[in-house]
């Protein structure tokens, strides 16, 4: 691959790459989305975790790019799993986060993409195809874009737990025990509101929401909100304290407080 | 006003107003959507009710065009109330339909504007500003149109009940026996997904969801989607099957057999 590039030639690289998955997967999506021809079948038998062909041919359309310019990195993707890299730099996709969101036509879902190095991640995307919306993170930048203009990404500052709005994809959370740490934090909190998959995140990210909290994640469900997140100011971490890029049991916050007070009601 | 019109002449005039109504709605809220200096307060001290600058600006910008273009037309308006007119048609009017949304940044909140007669609604409109999408209903149209394009609205049919997907805006729904109510029919239904507030009604009439079900609604939060969803070849009764275009508890269903399946779990 020749010399090494500095720092700030990678870095932008980097993003260009990112970019350029995020517009490959909005293509390789949008025709299959609301469309009633939608194919769907089900991972495990046992619960409801549907593939569609969304997803595969977005996540097809990501890893032919990266073939072509990071052949180096490693892959580790939802649908098609791990693939080895020599560079020590990983991308971690999820074509379509939030999957029953996508099914059910609302325009919530997003197109997750990160590059993780040995400490996590370090870049991150959440892209809604449908809405044409973008936000990303890393490399010293924090930024969104969307129908209506775009700007920087800063999560907000100043709300205590009472006057904190949290979100959750679904209030069953994970388990009953998982459930009732979550109802803790939203008995306390002002408003709880659900239902937007990786959206809520970014909500975070752009200073709209306080918390969220998630249980059950994979790896792959939360690198790019990590580092979304952590651009803005924010702070994620599992229900611990400690790091969650390998996924669990997830608490995001837009602020240190928060994040402590959370902690203490998530730990009963 | 002159000789009265031909029923098309009038059918197109009205449903003029309401697009120039939505039209002006959508371009007095944006400004007021995810920035930090949003103007709340509560109309009810106890509840979580809140009213944003940009509920009230929508509202009088739909009403100086309501007085320009159809003064003999009375209007009832969440935010401003009652005002009588002598057609025997009734402009009802909601600026912001799920104001929680909105504070939190989702794209997933509407403006709702009916046109109802003695009959109940004539023409509904359902608008996302953000998203730039609109769903319009009445007169022997129904019609979408987004960011990605447009069509004609139908709600889906051939999914029983244990194939569809239920919507509702949270989980609370309402009183305890309405909460017990509503999950005697998720318990049975495939998905059940929360947080959509208007957006699950347009969601219906695009075939994408089978069943809405909340409580507590008032008149201003269901003509329309009621006006948008029968144009759609759905139904919209109270939980009873008898018409809710005075508000209550709102049962919506693509098909006759699903209505017919939910009511039976609505009522034990």
């Amino acid at each position: 691959m020749g010399a090494p590039l500095p720092d700030s030639d990678l870095h932008a690289e980097l993003t260009g790459v990112a970019q350029a998955l995020a517009d490959a997967a909005r293509a390789a999506i949008l025709p299959h989305f609301r469309t009633t021809s939608l194919e769907i079948d089900n991972k495990h038998a046992q619960g409801f975790d549907p593939v569609t062909a969304a997803d595969r041919a977005a996540e097809r359309a990501m890893r032919d790019i990266l073939a072509e310019r990071r052949p180096q990195d490693a892959i580790l993707g939802e649908e098609f799993g791990r693939s080895a890299g020599e560079s020590g730099l990983t991308w971690v996709l999820d074509p379509i986060d939030g999957t029953r969101g996508f099914m059910s036509g609302t325009p919530t879902w997003g197109v997750l993409i990160a590059l993780c190095d040995a400490s996590g991640p370090i870049l991150g995307v959440i892209d809604q195809p449908y809405i044409g919306e973008r936000f990303l993170g890393g490399f010293g930048q924090a930024l969104w874009n969307g129908p209506r203009g775009g700007g920087s990404l800063r999560a907000r500052t100043g709300a205590a737990l009472e006057a904190a709005v949290l979100m959750s994809t679904f209030p069953e959370v994970g388990t009953p025990e998982e459930r009732a740490a979550f109802e803790r934090v939203a008995s306390r909190a002002r408003l709880t509101r659900y239902g937007c998959d990786c959206y809520a995140y970014a909500l975070l990210a752009m200073g709209q929401v306080d918390l969220v909290i998630e249980a059950g994640l994979q790896a792959y469900d939360i690198c790019a909100p990590i580092a979304v997140i952590e651009a803005a100011g924010g702070i994620v971490t599992d229900w611990q304290g400690q790091t969650v890029h390998e996924g669990g049991q997830v608490l995001a916050a837009a602020t240190p407080e928060l994040h402590a007070a959370a902690l203490t009601h998530l730990r009963g």
